[in-house]
């Protein structure tokens, strides 16, 4: 078999075989197939699409590629949750511990923030200590004693993927659906679960900017995971404005923890309540949708996640003192306060340009090696539909270094739009899958 | 300007600007721009094509990625002719001295075997002490005392094709119209030439396999000559069996040197006087391509040119002695005579078989760095519409390393199709642009 097959078929827009693809991915993770030869054969992948089951067998020798948990020997059923990413999206750091006090067990390998969205390792990192570096002997352990634990991708867990997505990010084939099906979904089997729920976010604060795209992701998603015998629930959710009120780190887990103690917004609640049904459901701890979501509402109102958290935080060597005096978490020397200039209604926060916001106060990076401030963000004081008052503030920024703070106010002060008339809210949830 | 936007520009199908294609070209040249990023441009541009803008400039950029040749001090047109490449193509041989008898300057730069196909520079090193590896200095020396220079592609001659055709060759993006184009000019231009005679292959035994190709390539060659300033002529020559009756390297030199005293083949004889004329009408030396014919068969028939190719020998460290005296050129120590099986009329002999069966015998390689035997290759007896008896010999082998003597006899048998009746000859040039 010849490298140089396999990427002419492609090219022509031919279907390859599962061997044509095994060879690829073992070869490239073994380096005996260089990147430009990988380059070109994502780009024709990229051009010319991948069919589902070419996209299974990519899904499947990525997953391979590397070590793949084994996680029967702990009891119960072994759910996971999986974000495309977007703005303020802390939802992981709440739901993970109340689907775990639900009964599943949730083995979570969670990214880094990238572009404008956030990501969970960074937020956790905020709280001192918290070890995100786990290998599989400490992983197991938490899982099993904790319920749920949530760590970068090591090394050897899909390692094709990783070399792939490094290749990809600097040869313009991010945005493929069957390209991010296979990345998502290696990483996601590698760490042992059994079912996956997806959350698709779509919008202007999301990778996915139209619904049809997002549907096209959901649904090979699901697919996929179904040819790998695997349940994937998908749901495609609105990434409009930032979810929540608070952007950036530690800011985000002091707007966790008060959601974990039964008083979050709106929006957290009404996603983690359906997030966590569709895990429940799949994990066979509920039948309808109905009862899962009771379920997780109650537990959410009774604050037990909190107690979980506080155990997570505690196995993965986290100060547990600053989640129970969130004021001791990192936190920013200047607060400026974003007057509204108008009076009327909250009709847009682009989630985006919130998103741009934290990169120039250095919640975010712009380039991967940055140096997170963890105290840093914005907090936001009114959410789309809010009536607000002429000098009332819309946000505050929360600021250590103030190099970029000009245009940090600009991006804040850019993303509201405000109108005369109250707009009607649209469905947080678009489409479920 | 970013390297990421400019392949993704070329991904979704839009056009590349001149500064983006000369941003790309001179970055890749310098090699601040990696191989995986040209390779994943390159497969865009494959796939989704460059128009004829995009074609001129990047062969402009190619063309300006090295040294170009200023040849302004030599008198008289520099006018140069090259060919896709074919099996028992030895016309550059035989056309260079005759053109530069009459009166024009030949800049010419060749290349070697690829595939199938045999290479000038391999022919021309048969002849023992000939040097192609010319200097600037030595270059415009010969051409401006002999009238011709044969010389490989130096280094500092457009950089950018060397590094883009090696990395197109192992990333299946070779067979591109766009690609070709830029290549082939690029070279082409760079030695300095102010006019080029194309002679495009099409057919079994040229990479361009149909007449469509073909015309595509032409078309192309000519346009983007415009483009730059520059006339280029084009045809469009039948490779279906084999140029001449030689295949190998001395083989062809001694028929070259047959053809220069005026014994020449048919199809030669043709093929020289055909692009020769237009040469000579690019160069303003020929009215018409009627004139131009008759001044270039009655050179070739004095015999004259075969003294200004005794000149470009010497000029070149070649052994004069080989040339006068042709049985000392490097031979064979077998002989094997392939007889027909049937009595009848040849109605086809597979130039890419003989092509192959040269390969088998060391006169071409398997490998880019493999030594060739200069006295191998394959001597045709018939040609296309001879008749033929069983017994007579339809070609005889002339091999020195029998390794694969069995897989090139197989070969050459296979490329000999004889039919009961004479086939009507088809016309050997198929078109002109």
């Amino acid at each position: 078999m010849r490298v140089y097959d396999i990427i002419a078929d492609k090219r022509d827009g031919n279907k390859n075989t599962q061997q044509q693809i095994d060879f690829l991915i073992k070869g490239y993770t073994e380096s005996s197939i260089p990147d430009y030869q990988m380059a070109a054969w994502l780009m024709a992948a990229y051009i010319r699409g991948l069919d589902s089951d070419e996209t299974f067998f990519l899904t499947k020798a990525m997953l391979s590629s590397g070590r793949v948990y084994d996680l029967s020997n702990i009891p119960g059923p072994k759910v996971d949750k999986h974000s495309t990413g977007g703005v303020g999206d802390k939802i992981s750091i709440i739901l993970a511990p109340v689907v775990a006090e639900l009964g599943l067990y949730v083995p979570m390998t969670s990214g880094r923030g990238l572009g404008f969205t956030g990501g969970t390792l960074d937020k956790l990192e905020s709280i001192p200590g918290f070890m995100v570096n786990l290998d599989e002997g400490e992983f197991k352990k938490i899982l099993k004693n904790v319920g749920y634990v949530m760590s970068g991708q090591t090394e050897y867990l899909a390692p094709a993927d990783r070399k792939m997505y490094a290749l990809r990010d600097v040869t313009a084939t991010i945005e493929s659906i069957p390209l991010i099906t296979s990345s998502i979904l290696s990483k996601k089997f590698a760490e042992g679960a059994e079912a996956v729920v997806m959350d698709v976010k779509c919008g202007k604060g999301a990778f996915m900017k139209t619904v049809d795209e997002a549907r096209s992701l959901a649904i090979s998603l699901v697919r996929t995971g179904q040819k790998l015998g695997k349940k994937v629930s998908c749901i495609i959710s609105r990434m409009d404005q930032p979810l929540g009120k608070a952007c950036g780190n530690a800011l985000e887990i002091k707007e966790a923890v008060s959601c974990l103690k039964g008083e979050g917004e709106k929006d957290l609640i009404e996603l983690t309540v359906t997030l966590g049904s569709y895990m429940l459901i799949l994990g066979g701890m509920a039948q309808s949708f109905e009862e899962g979501k009771e379920k997780v509402l109650k537990c959410l109102e009774s604050g037990r996640g909190f107690e979980r958290f506080l155990l997570s935080v505690e196995a993965q060597g986290g100060d547990v003192n600053v989640i129970l005096k969130p004021e001791l978490l990192p936190s920013a020397s200047k607060i400026v306060e974003i007057k509204s200039e108008n009076r009327g209604f909250i009709n847009e926060i682009d989630a985006e340009k919130i998103g741009v916001a934290c990169i120039y106060l250095k919640a975010g990076r712009f380039k991967k090696d940055d140096k997170i401030d963890y105290g840093a963000g914005v907090m936001l004081n009114k959410k789309v539909g809010d009536a607000i008052d002429r000098g009332e503030a819309l946000a505050w920024i929360h600021c250590n270094d103030e190099s970029y703070l000009v245009e940090a106010i600009r991006m804040v002060k850019e993303a509201f739009i405000i109108g005369e008339k109250r707009r009607a809210l649209p469905e947080l949830v678009m489409g479920t899958f």
